[in-house]
C-alpha cells in the first residue's frame, strides 16, 4: 500500500490486459462500463476531453509530476507501447500547461492512444488537429520546468480513483473510468450483456413503450405512495 | 405557494401554450426573449448546452428528483406531449448522471424537444447523434438509482428560478430562459418587434453607423462626465 | 501607475503595433508567444474562447466597464481600426452578457478581430456564424445598462494581467496572452526561432527518437537520483 | 405565479407568523427545522453565516436588488418590525458589498433580527461587534450605488428557495431554511417533538447504547447483504 | 510598463507612505477607504484573513514568486521595515503552503505587520497565536521548494490589482485594499471625512430615522416610478 | 488492490499504530508531519475544520458511504475503539449533512477523537460545544436516507488520499494529511527531529538574523542570476 505515489522511481515492466478486451471496453463506453462494474472507478467529473466525439481505451501507463514540472512525460514515452494511455497525476493541485504538441508527437510515434491528466494541457487546436485524444482538468498555456523527479508506472490516485499501471482507462466525451486489469475481461463481457439488453430495451423504446411499464415500476410506486391527482388546482384544496 | 417542490405527487393534465407562440419565441432565442419579457426568468449560467448552435422551445413538464435518483424521470415520460421539454431539478445540488440515451429515445418517441436538468447526464455523445438537445450542469456518468419518489409537473425551482408546469422553456447557446405561460403571446410578439428593431440596426451598424449615434448617446455620456483625451500621456499630466 | 483603471476618460489616439508582427504573433499562438517572452503575459484560464480552432492577435482597444453596464462599448467603437481587439474588464467582477451580435456587427464593421472580455457574452450562435472570435469569462444572456461612466483606451488588469491600449493580444483555443506594444517584434522574433526549433524536434520525435535521447535528459535524471525497476514486486520488497 | 420577481413594486403590509411559533422555530434551529417539515425549504450552502454560535429566526421582509445596487434596502427598512429578517436575492448573481454597518444600525433600531442575502456584505468586523446577525454569498467591501429600482416585499427566488414575504428565516450555524408561514405552527410542533425523541437518543448513545440496536438496524442490513469478515485480508482472499 | 511582473531582479529601496497617514488607513478600514479614493483597488474576495477581528495598513513590499516555490520571501524579509506589509504574488496560479510560522517569525522581528498573498499559507494556528495577520487565498500544508528565482519590489498584480512597491496596503475582515502611495494621505483624510459624516448620519439612523428621509431618496425613487401598493393581493389583480 | 472502494463488506479488526506515536504525530501538526514524510498524504485543502486552534491524531476507521446515505455511520460506531478517528468518503461526490451531534454522542461515548468528512456536516455549533472535532467537505443540514449499503473498514480515497484503515489521521487548522501505519514510528520521530531543526532556526530568526544567511541562500542565488539594484528608476533604464 505504501507504494501509492512513492516518487523517485519507474518501472520498466508493466502487465497489461488483452487487446481483445481493451478493444470492447472501448465499444462500450464510460457509461456502460462504470454499471457494469457495479459503479466505481469514474474520475472526478471535472477531467473533460478537448475533442468531441471521440472515444478510447488503453493500458495505463502512469506518470506522477511535481507541480509544474513535466519532466517525468520525457521519461515515460520510452516505456509506452501501442494501445496505451498516459495517465498522470500532481503531487500538489497544479494547471500548468504540462502537455502540448511535441510531447503528443513522441507518444503518438509510440501508438500512444491518448492522455488523461488531473492538471492543465496546450496546443490543443493541434492536437485535436493530430487526432490525439486528450481529458484534462484544463486548458492553459503556463509552461512548466524539468528540475524536480516524480515517478512512472507507480499506483497513484489521479482526480480522485486509484489506478495501477496496467489498468485499462477508458475514456469518451461522458469521462474517464478504470477498470482493474484482472477484472478487464469480466467486465467488458457485463459491459456488452448490457449493451444487448439495453438495445431490446432502446427497441421497445422507440416504438413507444414506456419503461413504467417495461420495468413494471407501477406497483412499486403505488406502494411507496405515489399519488396522482387530475390538476394542479387539486393540488392546491 | 407552499406546492412549489412538494413531493410524491403526479399532476396528470397541465395547460400547455399556443405552439404557434412557442415556435416563435424559439426563432427569436434566449437573449432576445429575455429582453422582450422585462429581463427575468433566466437560469442560472451553470446550466449548460451538451450540443452547439441548437435552439429549441417548449412546454415544461417538470420533474421533482431526489439526489442520485431517477426514478421520477420514468413517471413524466408518459406525460408528455409532442411539443414538450422536460425541466428536471433535484431537492438537494447533485450532478449524478441522471440521464442517458434510453431515457432520450423513450422522450424522443413521445415527440419531447429535450432536456434542463439542474443535474448531471451522460451518454452525451450519442445524445447528439441522436439529436436529442440537452442543458445540464454538468456530464458525468455516475449512475442512479430507482428508490425515492418526487414528484411530475408540480412547480420547482430550477437552477434558480421558478418554473411551473406548462411554463415555455426556451434554450440555445446562451443557457435558458423560463417565459411564463400566460405570458408566452405577448412576450413573443414583443420579440418579434425587438427583432426588428435589431434588424434595422443592424444593417445601420453593418454599413459603419456607430451606435453612439442611432442611439445619441453623446449628449447624455457629456452629461455625465465623460472627458476625453488625445494621448495617454495628457492623463498623466 | 496611478492611471491604471482611471475612470471616466477616453484616450482618443495610441501607438500602434507593425502588422507584420502582429500576423507573426498569431501565427506563432499563444503557448510558442507566453514561451518566447519569458512565460509573462497569461490571462486567467477562466477566459475561453467560445469557437473552436480559431487564432487571432491584434492591437489592444481597452475598455473598462461598470459591472452589468455596457455603455463603455459604443465609446470604443469609433476608436477602432482594422487589426484591432477590444480587450474588456469590469471594475467589479461580473458574469452578465455585456456583449451580442449588434455589437460585434458593429466592431466587424470596423475590422476588428475579436473581443477579449472578463465578463460574459451572448448571441454566441450568431457571433459563431458571423465570425466574430471572442473569448470570455461566461456565456449568460443576462441584460445590461448604459448608466455609468467607464473608460476607453486606459491601461487597465484584465483576467489577472496589466494590459496597455496598443498592447498585442494574442488568443487562440489555449487561451489569451499579452504582448508589449514595444516587445511586440522581438517576441515575434523568437517566436518564430522557438517554432523553428520545435519543428526540428518534432519531426526527430514523429521518426520515434526519444526526448530523454534529444535533450540529453539521461545524466540529470540520475543524478538527481532517479531509480529504474524492472516490475511493481521490486518496489514492496 | 407570475409576481414571484415582480420589479418596482413595494408591498406595504404583510402577514407574519406568530412570535411564538417564531421563537420556538429558533431555539430547534435550522437541522432540526429542515427535518421536520420534510426535508424542504433548505437554501444553497454557499450562505454562510459571519459570525459563529449564533441562531436567530423571523418573519421574512423580501428586498429584490439589481446587481450592483442597494437603493431597496433603504425602502425596506421602513416596512420592517421587530421579529423580522431582512431577505434579499438579486435579479443577477452578484458578491458586492450591498451592506454594512450604517443599514444594521438602521435595521437595529427597528428590531430588526438580522440579514440573509444571496450577495456580499461589508464592515462584518463592526456587525459582529452590534451583534446584528447577517449570512452572506460573500464578504466583498466593493461598493453599490442607487439607480435602479427592485421591490420589496416580492415572493421571490433566494438562494435557491422560493421565499413569500412573511415566511419564517431560520438560521443559525448550519445555513438558511425557509418556513411556510402557514406552516410555522405545525413545523415548530413537529421540531419540538423530534428534538425530544432525539435528546431520549442522545442520552442512550452517551450511555455507550449503539445506533444498530437503538434503531434495529442489523437485520435490515443483513437482508440487504452486508457482508462481516475479521481481517482486510480475508476480502483480497 | 514592461517593468510589472518583471523577473530575477531585488530592488533595495522604495518610497514609503507617512506613517501617520498609514495609521489613518488602518483606522478607516477597508469598506471606507475604498469609498475614499473613488472605489477602486480592492483586491479580489478570494483573498481572506485567517483571523478575525484584525486590521492593518502597511507599506507594501512586493514579491514576485515562482508556482511552488517560497525562495523569494528569504530574499525579502532583509529589506522590510517596521510598519510593512509583505504583498505575494505568485507568476501562475498556485494555492501551495508557501508561508508559515518561521517566515512569520523572521518577519515579525523586523516589525513587519502581515502578509497579503495571492496562494496558500500553512501553521495557522501558531500564525494566530503570534500575532501575525494574514490574508491569503488558501490555506494547504503544500511544502513549497527553493530552485527558482522570481522578484522583490518589483511592481506586480497582487489578486487582480496592480501593486507598487511602497503603496499603502490595507486589510482588515472585509479584505484588502491597495492605496497608491502619492495619494495616501489625501485618501486617508477623505476617509475620516467620510467617517465624520457616516458617524452624524448611524447616530440619527439609530435614533430611528430612516435613510429614505436622511438621503431624501422619496422623490427621485418615485420619478423612477416605484409603485407601493398596500397587499400582495393588489399586485395579483 | 481491488479491494479499495469494495462495497458492501465490513471489516471487524484492523490493525493500530501505537498510541505514543499517534500522541506525537499531532504535537507535531499537520504541516510538519507531511514535509517529515517527503510531502505526501496530504488531503484536498477543500476539507476543512468547523472549529478553530484543535488538532488531532488518531487511527482511521474508514467508512464508505452512497451518496446522500448515511447509514455506514452506524455500522462503523460499533467498531470505534478509543483514540480513533472516522474517516468518510462517498461514492459519487455529495455535500449532504451526514453528520450531526447524535451521531457524534455515540462516537464520543467510544472514545472517537473526531471526523474527517469528504462530504457535509451540520449540527455545527453543537459538535463545537461538545469539543467533537470535525473536517468536512461543507456544511449543510440536507438530510440523508439509509437505504444503500456502503462499507466499513476497507481501503478508499479520502479527498484525493488513498487511506487505509488503521493509517494514522493528523488533523488541525492546516487541514489533514494521513501517515501510513507502519510509517508511523519513523514519521513521529523524524517530524520531531524537524521540529527541534525548526526551533533552533526559531530563536535565530526571532533575534533578527535571515533566512538568506542561516540557510546560507546568498551564493546560490547570485549563481541563478538575482539582479540587485537600487531603485526603480535603474529597472526602467
Amino acid at each position: 500500500m505504501s507504494i501509492i505515489g512513492k516518487k523517485g522511481v519507474v518501472v520498466r515492466q508493466i502487465p497489461r490486459a488483452a487487446s481483445s478486451d481493451i478493444d470492447a471496453l472501448a465499444r462500450s463506453g464510460v457509461a456502460t462500463v462504470h454499471e457494469a462494474q457495479g459503479r466505481k472507478g469514474l474520475l472526478d467529473p471535472a477531467i473533460r476531453p478537448i475533442q468531441q466525439d471521440c472515444g478510447i481505451a488503453g493500458n495505463a501507463v502512469t506518470v506522477l509530476v511535481a507541480p509544474g514540472d513535466n519532466w517525468m512525460f520525457h521519461v515515460a514515452v520510452e516505456l509506452c507501447q501501442p494501445g496505451d494511455v498516459l495517465v498522470v497525476a500532481p503531487t500538489s493541485p497544479c494547471s500548468d500547461g504540462y502537455f502540448g504538441d511535441l510531447l503528443a508527437t513522441s507518444l503518438q510515434s509510440r501508438g500512444v492512444r491518448g492522455l488523461v491528466a488531473d492538471l492543465g494541457v496546450r496546443d490543443t487546436r493541434t492536437l485535436r488537429a493530430m487526432g490525439f485524444a486528450v481529458w484534462s482538468r484544463a486548458v492553459y498555456a503556463q509552461g512548466t520546468v524539468k528540475e524536480t523527479l516524480g515517478s512512472v508506472n507507480v499506483p497513484l490516485v489521479c482526480a480522485g480513483q486509484p489506478i495501477w499501471p496496467g489498468d485499462v482507462i477508458v475514456a469518451d466525451d461522458d469521462g474517464v473510468v478504470v477498470v482493474a486489469r484482472r477484472e478487464a475481461a469480466s467486465v467488458a463481457e457485463k459491459a456488452q450483456q448490457r449493451e444487448a439488453l439495453e438495445e431490446s430495451k432502446r427497441d421497445r423504446m422507440a416504438a413507444g413503450e414506456l419503461g413504467l411499464d417495461i420495468y413494471q415500476m407501477r406497483p412499486r410506486l403505488a406502494e411507496k405512495g405515489l399519488r396522482y391527482v387530475d390538476t394542479l388546482e387539486q393540488l392546491e384544496e
